[in-house]
C-alpha cells in the first residue's frame, strides 16, 4: 500500500507576528524535510496566531498575511523543501470578507486555498465577527494519495466538510487546529476525532498550537487517528513539538469532484508517483498529562506567554505569606525562572508575624529576588488627612490600594510586570479591591478556584518530593486560614462560607449556570445561597477591570461571561 | 378611508430589570389609552432592556422574560388597556435557543410572536453569540386593518421580512428598535426608514430606545414614515416621549398567508371593524438637535444613567483646573444637578498657581461641592521610601496615582462614584497612568478627542450666553496650553504633538481604519505618523483597563475595537 510520512508542526505562534511565525514556519518545515516527512501540518492560522480578533478586520493585516503566505512558499523553496506539501494557516481576505484560511504550499506555489466553513461563535470564539464561511473543499493528490483539509471547528460540527470529503472520496484528512485548553478537553478530543476519520473514511491528521495568548492557552495534544478509529501517534502537552507518523494507506487517486453537502470540492494534482517503500518509523503516543499537571502546565505556559510575549522579562507581585501569591510564586518561578521573580513583603501594622516568615521562607525556596516595604508610613499619611481611623472599608482599601501603588512604583522603575495573585473564587464574589491587590498587567490564577488552589500547592509540594527537590510552598501556607489582614485578627471566614462550600456553590452557579430554584434543589442553605450569588450579581463591576489571566474553565470571567454591569437583574431575587 | 391612532413609546428600559421595566409598560400604554391610541409600541427588547449581553444566555433569566410578557398582558386589561395592540420586545427561548423577540397583545393574550430574523454581528452587536434567528412574521388584523412587524436590524438589511410583507401585502408595519446613538446616524435613519417603507408599500412606525447602558446610548429619534416615503412624525432626541400619529390607511384587509422569501408569513384576526371616523391629531415633527448638542446630550445622558442606574448618586473626581475636567464637570452637573458633584483639587508640588484658581472658578460656576486635598505630603513618604526622585516615570506617576487612592477613599467614604477624566485622544496614544487619572467607574468623554472637548466646551458657554446663564467653563480653561503638571514647566506637547494635528492622524489611523501608506498619501509628515500610530499600538494594554465611557463614534475603544493585547503587529512596522 502507498506510505506517506506526515509531520504535525506544534509550533507556538504569536498573534500578528507574521514575521516570526513565517520563521519558524522555514525552521520546523526543515526539521520535518529532514526528518523525511512528505507533508507538514501547521496549526490554524499558524501564519497570523490565533486569535487575530478584530485585526481580521484591518485591511493592512490582510494584506500582510496573504503577501506572507506567498513570501513563505518562496522561502520553503530556498530552504530545501519544494518538495514538501505544508499546510499553512492564515488570515484571508477576499470580496467576501475575511476569512480563516489554510494554504498548501508545493514547489514555491499555493496549490489548494480554503477557508474554514463552521464558524464557531460561542465561548471565547467570535468568529462570525472576524470572518466570513468557505464553501469549497481544496484536494491535493500528493504522490497518488489525495489529502483533503478542514479547518479547526469543521470537524466539532456535524456535517459540512469532513462528510463531503467522506463522499467524495480523499485519502488522508489533514485538520489545522487552534483549540483552546480547557480542563478534560483531551478527553473529548479523541472519541471525537476518531468519528470524523470514520465518517471522513480516511486517516485524521489533527495538528493544534501551544503556548499563551492574552488569557487563551493551547495545548497541543496532536494527534492522529486511522480511518477505523485507531491513534496512531500523540504529541505531547503544552511544548513545541514535531510530530512523526508513517501512513500505510489503503488506495489512493479516487477523489471526486463537483459539489457534496452543499460545498464544491476542486482538485489539484502535485505529484501521482507513490513513494517508494521505506521502513516506518515506530508509533509514537505520548501520555496525556495527569489532571493537575495539566492544570499547573496551562498557568505556567499562559503565564510565560503572556509576560515574554508582551516583552517583559521579569515580575513583581506581594508576597504576602498567603497560599496565592505563594502559588502565583511558584508559577512564576516554573515560567521564568528564579532569577526574573521579584517578590515584596509589604507589611502593613496589621500584619501578622507568620506573614513575614512565610513570605521569606517561599522566597528562600524558590531562590528568587526578596525585598520588604512597610506601608505604614505611606498608610498613616492618608488616614491622618483624610480622617480615615475607624471608618472600616476606605482604611482597610488604603492598605490594600498603598501596596499596589508601591509595586507599580518598582514596575516603572526596573521594568517587572506587576502580577495580581488573586484567584476565581475572591474574583466570583468581589472579595479583592479595584487598584489594590487588583493591580497588575496579568492574573495567574484568575481562573482557578480557592480550594483548587490549595491541590495545586499540594500537588506542586508532591512533585518536587517526588524529584528530590524543596517543596516551593511553605506548609504553614498551606495549612494556616487565609486572611486579608486588612484589620486586627481579620480572617476570610469574617466575610465569607468556607471555602469548599463556597466553591462548591460557585461551582453550580457559575460554571453550571444554575438559577436558585436548582441550588436550592441541590440542598444548599437558602441563606447562603442568597448570599453567595448576590455578592456573585454585584461583583460583576470589579470583575470588569481586573486584569486578565489563564483560561483553564469553560466558565472562566472575561472572554466566557459578557455580562452587563449596568443590570437590573439578580438571581438572588427570584426566589 | 380607515383611520388608526398609533403611540410610539420612546422609553428608557433597564437591562435586566424585567419588574421596573414592566411597571413602565403599564404606565405608558395607559398614557397611550388616555390619548386616545388603537397601538402602543415599544421599543425592541423594551421589556428586558438592550443589550442584555450573555444574560439571554442564562435559561432563568429567559423564562422570568417569558413569563414577565404573559405577567404584562393580563397587567395591561387591569389598567383598562385591553383593546390596546400593544408591541412590547422581549428575550423569547424555544428548542432552538434564545430569540430578539416581540409580542404583541392584546385582551390579555399574545396574539402574535415574532423573532428578530436579521442578526446583526459587527460594532457593538453579538447578536449570533446571543440569540437565533426567527423565520416567521405574525400578521395582526385590527380594526380591519393587516399590521405586520419586523424587528431592528430587520430593517437596515436588504431582503428578508420587509420585502416579504410587501409581498404578502401589509397596511402598516411597526418596527421596535435598540439602536445605540452614534454622530450623524440621524441622518441615515430617516432616508432608510423611508426606503423600506416603500418596500413593504405601507406606512412604517420606528420606536427607538432612549437611555444610556452601560457604553452605550439610546437617542430615540423613533418616526413614522407614510408608504410614499413622507416624514409623519419624529420624536425628540434623548427624552422619554410619547409619539402619536394619525394615519389614514388606503387599503384594508388583504394580507395573503404563507411562505415569502423564506418566511412564514401567519395571521391573526382581532378585529374587522373600522374605527369610527375623528378628527385627526396635527402632525408632531421634532427638530433633530444640532450636531453638538446632539453630542452634549448624548454625553449627558450617557453619564446621568451609568450613574443613576448602577445605584449612585453622587460623583467626584479630580478638579484639575484643566479642560477635560473642566467639561466633565459641567456634563456631570447637567447630568446629575449641582449638588451631586464633589470636585477635588489635588495639587502638588508642580501645579501651577492657576491649577487651583481655574479648578475653583469652574466650582463657582457650577454651584457643585470642592475641597482641596493637596497630595504634597502622599507623594514625599512614596519618594523617600522608593527614592524615586529624579527617577522621571515613576515618580510622575506616584503623583498621579496619589491622586486616584485618594478620590477612592472619598469614594469608599461617601459613596461617590469616581469619574475618570480622560479623552480618547489621550487615551488613543497611552497618555495616562494606569491606577492614576484612568481609576474611576466611568469615563465620560473617553469617546471624545481632545479638540472636540474644546469644541463642545465653547458650545456649551455659548448656550449659556443665550440663555442669559453664567458660562459653566473658565475660559482660561479654554484657551491655556494643556498640561500634566507632573514635573516643572510640563506641557502635552513635550510629548504629542499638536492636538489638531494629532487628532486628524487618529481620526484617519483609528477612525478611518486607514494603514501606514493611506496615511502618508494623505500628506502627513512620516516621522509623525510613525510617532502616532506607534503610540496607538502600544496602549492598548492601558485602554483595557480604562473605565467604559459612552460611545459616541462607530469606532470608540472598548465594544468597537477588540484587538488582541499579546500582539506583534504593529502598522508602524509596514513602512
Amino acid at each position: 500500500m502507498p506510505q506517506l510520512r506526515i509531520a504535525l508542526a506544534q509550533i507556538n505562534a504569536t498573534v500578528g507576528d507574521i514575521v516570526g511565525n513565517a520563521d519558524l514556519h522555514v525552521e520546523w518545515a526543515r526539521k520535518a524535510v529532514e526528518a523525511g516527512a512528505h507533508i507538514v501540518v501547521f496549526p490554524e492560522m499558524s501564519l497570523t496566531g490565533y486569535p487575530v480578533e478584530d485585526l481580521s478586520l484591518r485591511e493592512t493585516f490582510a494584506q500582510a498575511s496573504r503577501q506572507g503566505v506567498d513570501d513563505l512558499a518562496r522561502r520553503l523553496v530556498e530552504a530545501g523543501c519544494g518538495e514538501l506539501l505544508a499546510y499553512v494557516g492564515y488570515l484571508d481576505l477576499d470580496e467576501v470578507g475575511p476569512r480563516d484560511a489554510a494554504a498548501a504550499l508545493y514547489g514555491g506555489e499555493v496549490v489548494g486555498r480554503q477557508f474554514k466553513h463552521h464558524l464557531p461563535n460561542y465561548g471565547v470564539f467570535d468568529e462570525h465577527r472576524w470572518f466570513k464561511a468557505g464553501q469549497t473543499l481544496d484536494v491535493v493528490r500528493l504522490h497518488g494519495l489525495d489529502v483533503g483539509m478542514v479547518i479547526c471547528e469543521d470537524i466539532w460540527q456535524d456535517g459540512g466538510p469532513v462528510t463531503a470529503l467522506g463522499e467524495a472520496g480523499v485519502d488522508l484528512v489533514v485538520a489545522p487546529n487552534a483549540s483552546p485548553y480547557e480542563r478534560s478537553k483531551d478527553d473529548i478530543r479523541l472519541p471525537l476525532i476518531a468519528r470524523r476519520a470514520a465518517e471522513a473514511k480516511a486517516p485524521l491528521v489533527y495538528t493544534n498550537l501551544i503556548g499563551g495568548q492574552d488569557d487563551l492557552v493551547f495545548d497541543g495534544d496532536s494527534l492522529v487517528v486511522g480511518a477505523d478509529g485507531e491513534l496512531l501517534a500523540r504529541a505531547p502537552q503544552f511544548v513545541e513539538h514535531l510530530l512523526l507518523v508513517d501512513l500505510d494507506l489503503p488506495a489512493g487517486g479516487h477523489c471526486a469532484e463537483g459539489e457534496f453537502e452543499g460545498l464544491q470540492v476542486r482538485r489539484r494534482v502535485v505529484s501521482s508517483d507513490p513513494v517508494p517503500a521505506y521502513e516506518p518509523l515506530p508509533a509514537r503516543i505520548s501520555e496525556p498529562l495527569s489532571d493537575e499537571a495539566e492544570v499547573w502546565s496551562a498557568l505556567v505556559t499562559g503565564l510565560r506567554d503572556y509576560v515574554l510575549k508582551n516583552g517583559f522579562r521579569s515580575v513583581t507581585f506581594g508576597f504576602s505569606g498567603g497560599i496565592d501569591s505563594a502559588v502565583t510564586a511558584a508559577l512564576a518561578v516554573d515560567a521564568l525562572g528564579p532569577d526574573a521573580v521579584y517578590g515584596v513583603s509589604m507589611p502593613s501594622k496589621y500584619s501578622s508575624e507568620h506573614s513575614r516568615s512565610d513570605a521569606e521562607d517561599l522566597a528562600q525556596r524558590l531562590g528568587c529576588h526578596f525585598r520588604t516595604e512597610p506601608v505604614e508610613d505611606m498608610v498613616r499619611v492618608y488616614v491622618d488627612q483624610l480622617k480615615l481611623a475607624g471608618t472600616g472599608l476606605a482604611e482597610e482599601n488604603i492598605q490594600a490600594r498603598t501596596r499596589g501603588m508601591l509595586l507599580m512604583a518598582l514596575s516603572n522603575l526596573d521594568g517587572h510586570l506587576v502580577l495580581a495573585t488573586g484567584n476565581k473564587t475572591e474574583l466570583a464574589v468581589g472579595y479583592s479591591t479595584i487598584y489594590g491587590d487588583a493591580v497588575g498587567g496579568f492574573a495567574p490564577i484568575k481562573d482557578v478556584f480557592k480550594t483548587h488552589v490549595w491541590e495545586l500547592a499540594r500537588w506542586r509540594n508532591a512533585e518536587a518530593d517526588k524529584h528530590g527537590e524543596t517543596p516551593p510552598i511553605p506548609e504553614n501556607s498551606i495549612t494556616k486560614p487565609p486572611s486579608a489582614e486588612l484589620r486586627p485578627g481579620q480572617l476570610d471566614t469574617d466575610s465569607l462560607p468556607d471555602y469548599p462550600l463556597l466553591d462548591d456553590i460557585l461551582d453550580d452557579y457559575v460554571e453550571g449556570d444554575r438559577g436558585y430554584a436548582d441550588l436550592i434543589a441541590v440542598g444548599f442553605e437558602p441563606e447562603t445561597i442568597d448570599r453567595v450569588i448576590r455578592m456573585v450579581d454585584r461583583a460583576e463591576f470589579k470583575r470588569r477591570q481586573y486584569p486578565m489571566g489563564t483560561k483553564i474553565t469553560f466558565k472562566a470571567f472575561g472572554r466566557d461571561r459578557r455580562l452587563p454591569i449596568t443590570n437590573g437583574w439578580r438571581e438572588g431575587d427570584q426566589r
